[in-house]
């Protein structure tokens, strides 16, 4: 019998495809689950309990967050990735990192096949497809949502034939859930005029006082929370995300090109992603020199776009994220930041590496290492071109 | 008499400059204001007076506020130019347009010798400096505070010497007010961990409740606020600030690089250059393609730094902007957005260039254009060249 | 019966397409030639003659050499485009034309079909249909050769079967005419080892003896060689060509990633093109600024890229075709260039936009603008956070 | 007495301050030539010689050639660094490791003074001072040359009054000679128009008959030629130049920017330089994906930039040849290249990571991955967006 390898997350259509492929098809199905953080112990129980009355093969739950955090989560705050200026790549990243840790496991089980519940209309496919073409060349790559195009009933109506007893309600809105951020998708994010109503969004508000934390960075990488240290970052950021998240903090709608050319809107809330990247990029105005923040962002962009396209396994992207370790090197220090109903402000910074440091010169005040003198002659050279360019092209005779 | 054009503010330096130059060195000094927003008719006339004073042969306002939004505030908008993704260059983008302005006064009357008041220890210098020498290149520049070094408390005595009565004492924070933002300079951001405390902005909060707005643009421009036209886009800005500014909006600290190479730290409120940059940005998500956004994002950056920069006369400047022109003939239609005490959201668009249009399919739906089958095609060219190269590096083989 | 313009090119793959398209499915086939300059009066009329014999309804040839300069090739020598550093992108940049005058005709004569004759395995397929189903969205875009997979032979033999007698020959190299150069594949361009021969490349070298020529540009455009005024640059561009060509000049092998993901190697000839492009840009680095050069450099790769990749209609071309025509304003001026087998050599440049021009002071010597201490105060400031950031770091203590 | 480390070079200018210095000034000088290739055994020891007679405390040759390889050359060759597309940066490059060197041996023995013999009109100044300014903070940076402004002759006069004896009469063309590169400056580059004469050339061309060469690659590194491995990279380097140099190959004039913002020109030959940068760039273009070539080219160019303009201690730079060195991974391969009177050709590559690999398909023919129809889908997808984007803004209904 053919092993197949099938991305499942316990919802409608991976369960179709369970079924579909073990009993319609003949697979030997192997449902694997890659939690990259969105999963509760008790949901996990829930949908083992599910899966093992599919007629699947075996059914694993694969925890890979600490791998999740060092190849991805990691490079993305190192490059403050905010997707349009706006998005921490939530669902994006996750896709990429169960995409390679299904592959991978595939590989290990000696799995000729391949499945995941993606439909012919989404980012989620082309994700899922790019990496397993490249991780495993000679697989086939199943799936039937995509390839059946049923609708929502058919599906429903298959499930209850085979017996499968789930909430088959829709949801008004569709929630994807991880460390890195929850997605929000429903009725007025597929219009350009409307935003999510607050009751779309997972998280309650419970919290309305003002607090402050403080964030300790080490090269870069989140280490500490309020004086805690953490040996491993995915507890610091959960630490933040515990902390914030009862603000209502990090909400926003994301616009953007999909992969297939179509723009799409995704609502998200993510308090601790974008506390966490805009407390480092703070860090790194002090302890950067100009041409590495500008390197730094113009490549960030870059790295996050193609991440998001599913690019993941370029070379080039081995390459940028050593461009970013590198940068990292000094980035080190204590933020503070104030938490709002709503909203966060960082409050500053304190760093052995800062170069704002006041032994050298405060802005405003004239300099110990260069006079007043020194700043004519820069500004005369430094001017040189652009004068003689007037000059000799006559631009302002005439103003 | 040597004719010498002074940048005038009415502040405590440039009055000693006005004295001090005609009366100890024997210039004709022709004292120039140039507003960019920043001053009241009330203010205008009581710097007049006391400059009527000082000895100087003329004293003259010059408004450049269309001007200034023309030359320098338009492309910002264009380029939703946020220097360290924070700050809307308020200052900087003023400095700029005042000391152009000078320097074609100066050409225009005769002038040989410009002067401004700045230290030796700033930003300011350098951009007076480096525009003077380019407009005005066989000009004198005088910079008599930087040059003479001398203590507040020299500068008080010298003008209480001279009969000059204003108000000596020294505000707790230095305060620089334009259309396109005010800053706000004190204690605080002498140090990189504090915050300014809410006091030090000269806006009081005076709304609370919510509020809708809707921005109109026409090719990146703003042309409406709430159903009203503007013929001049200056008071579409100013509609916006008298709308927001009251709820806080836009404040926030600066950190970057000083031209000189140190690092500085500036306050600032810009409740108008926030929201607007925002609408506008988020009107381009809609309407402009992906490599449009790229680019327009990697060029701006740079457009921003060297403006901050001074380098606004370099022919480089020009031919972005022709470039940053270019992106906008689409970007047209409304945005909504909701005022809040000390912050906003966008709503949403509405655009008749809109191309997440549903005409064309939505996200997450199957579209019209292209089937599945074409996506599964489109993935496996995509993904080619990174299949191959680890195919040809066996770079997978032991994973 | 249903209309369908046919991208006619004489050879064997077109001729196949006019019968079966005609003859075999029954539309009324409108062949069309368009001319980027590879084809001489003499081989029109042969090639005319030859489509009369095949059954379609009309033959045209249409002339867009103006047009490929003025949307095309204008650009690449804006931007001294050199896919690679090497390829002037003699193919892509005419496919593209081909394909949107191909689309306009089809559009004026309403028909709702296109067909080209390209094959499953290279760039001009993506190349056609990309112009094609943004101009002609309702279109049919058909492709006898890629679909129906035949073999040479199979098409000889429904050649001759159907009365057409033309050179069944294979050449032993395929050539690609055009005025902006001639690209040569064969056996060695397959492998990625050997070079061409001498006598794969179609142009005999019949010159030895070194010639000089000089290059007129205005505003960037080639306007006269030799003394010689053009009005039209085509024909500058031809008279290049008729000079320098007998040299042997510009061939070289071309190697690069195809859209489709793979690698492809290609050998050309192009010594107009080549010469033109280096003199261009020489005559930018005496008259452009430094970052107007940085940002021409970094924008004409992508350019150049997006182009080859067919996609020209994506907006962001026309911006920076904006970008890249603004930084034209001063390079006018003579650039004189040496002639050689094989090779030729810039000799320098004469330009009253010259940056070098002595009046302003020569490199090596004292200048008038500035002295040794302003480059002192120059150098303080300019490596002012250098020396800080290893300051505060502490990096050079131990070395 | 108050030690001072001399750049020495045992020419005129420096042979002045190292007199000047230990005798009018009472310094302890201790003169330091920093070899970097341009000197052979004799020259070092008539240079020795003369300088035993100077007053001089200590003289010490530094051989820094395999720091300089190290350090600079290198990732010179990673980035195929041609400033301006032409300009290996032979002397910027030179200087810069020259400067660090001294700086590092002055800390060494304590000095607490610098000197160069740079005047105040060149590139050469701005980087000795920004080197020593970072890694000698507290240090007299001493020039001489600049400071006293003396004519040649005046230089002549006191040297003959001391006593030394050496050659005064001014050469025609200066030269400065290193591994990478000889440059070469006189009458016709101070112009903008004439070119070097061919006996300004130090190399005699001496071999016509063309021969081929192989150069072999280990990640980026040239480590053979000819089927010789190399244990020291300088040495393969010397091995190309030793072959190729007698063919008067590599030589050009390279026109650009200095650092004080005039224009610089200055002729060069280069022939190991040259060669071993194009072939390299032709392996990677074998084996490098499409974006870790555009990004390499992005950040290459700045790379050269800075480091031309003394920002080498930016430690942007190092974070920029961490990237540099993580493309290199699999760039290895013997690259063919055949030699001619002035000019070369690359024949070809062969390589293990060579992505044109048969086995995946070649260009031109069906590749084994993928089928016409998956190309017909890709493009559909690929040009999605710009379709979109004319059909929404109906921008070619009259076309």
């Amino acid at each position: 019998m053919k092993k197949v390898v099938l991305a499942y997350s316990g919802g409608l259509d991976t369960t179709f495809c369970a079924i579909h492929l073990s009993k319609d098809k003949g697979y030997e199905v192997h449902a694997v689950l890659v939690n990259t953080g969105g999963f509760s112990e008790e949901e996990l129980k829930t949908i083992e309990d599910r899966a093992s009355k599919l007629g699947v093969a075996s059914f694993k739950v694969l925890d890979v967050t600490k791998t999740y955090y060092e190849e991805v989560i990691k490079y993305l705050i190192f490059g403050n990735v905010l997707k349009n200026q706006t998005y921490p790549l939530s669902v994006s990243a996750e896709r990429i990192l169960q995409a390679k840790s299904l592959a991978e496991y595939a590989k290990s089980i000696g799995a000729k096949a391949v499945a995941h519940g993606s439909t012919g209309a989404g980012n989620d496919q082309v994700r899922f497809d790019m990496i397993f073409q490249t991780i495993l060349p000679e697989a086939e790559i199943i799936t039937p949502i995509r390839d059946l195009k049923l609708s929502r009933e058919e599906e429903i109506d298959y499930l209850k034939k085979h017996g499968v007893s789930m909430n088959f309600e829709k949801a008004a809105y569709s929630i994807n859930k991880g460390i890195w951020g929850t997605s929000v998708g429903g009725k007025e994010t597929l219009t350009s005029h409307q935003t999510l109503p607050e009751d779309a969004f997972p998280t309650q508000i419970s919290k309305t006082d003002r607090e402050e934390i403080t964030l300790a960075f080490n090269n870069g990488e989140l280490t500490g929370v309020n004086g805690t240290s953490y040996d491993n970052p995915v507890d610091a950021i959960l630490k933040v995300q515990e902390l914030a998240g009862p603000f209502g903090i990090g909400r926003d709608i994301h616009v953007g090109d999909t992969i297939i050319g179509i723009k799409g809107r995704v609502g998200f809330e993510a308090a601790a992603p974008l506390i966490i990247i805009k407390a480092h990029q703070l860090l790194e105005k002090h302890t950067l020199t100009k041409w590495q923040s500008f390197w730094k962002n113009q490549l960030s962009e870059f790295y996050g776009n193609h991440l998001h396209e599913g690019h993941y396994l370029d070379p080039v992207m081995r390459n940028l994220e050593a461009f970013l370790a590198d940068t990292q090197k000094f980035v080190s220090g204590d933020v503070r930041v104030a938490l709002m109903p709503y909203r966060f402000s960082l409050i500053g910074i304190q760093s052995d590496h800062d170069l704002m440091s006041s032994k050298f010169g405060s802005y405003g005040e004239m300099n110990k290492g260069y006079t007043a003198e020194d700043v004519k002659g820069f500004t005369r050279i430094l001017g040189n071109q652009t004068a003689i360019f007037h000059k000799v092209n006559q631009t302002l005779e005439n103003e």
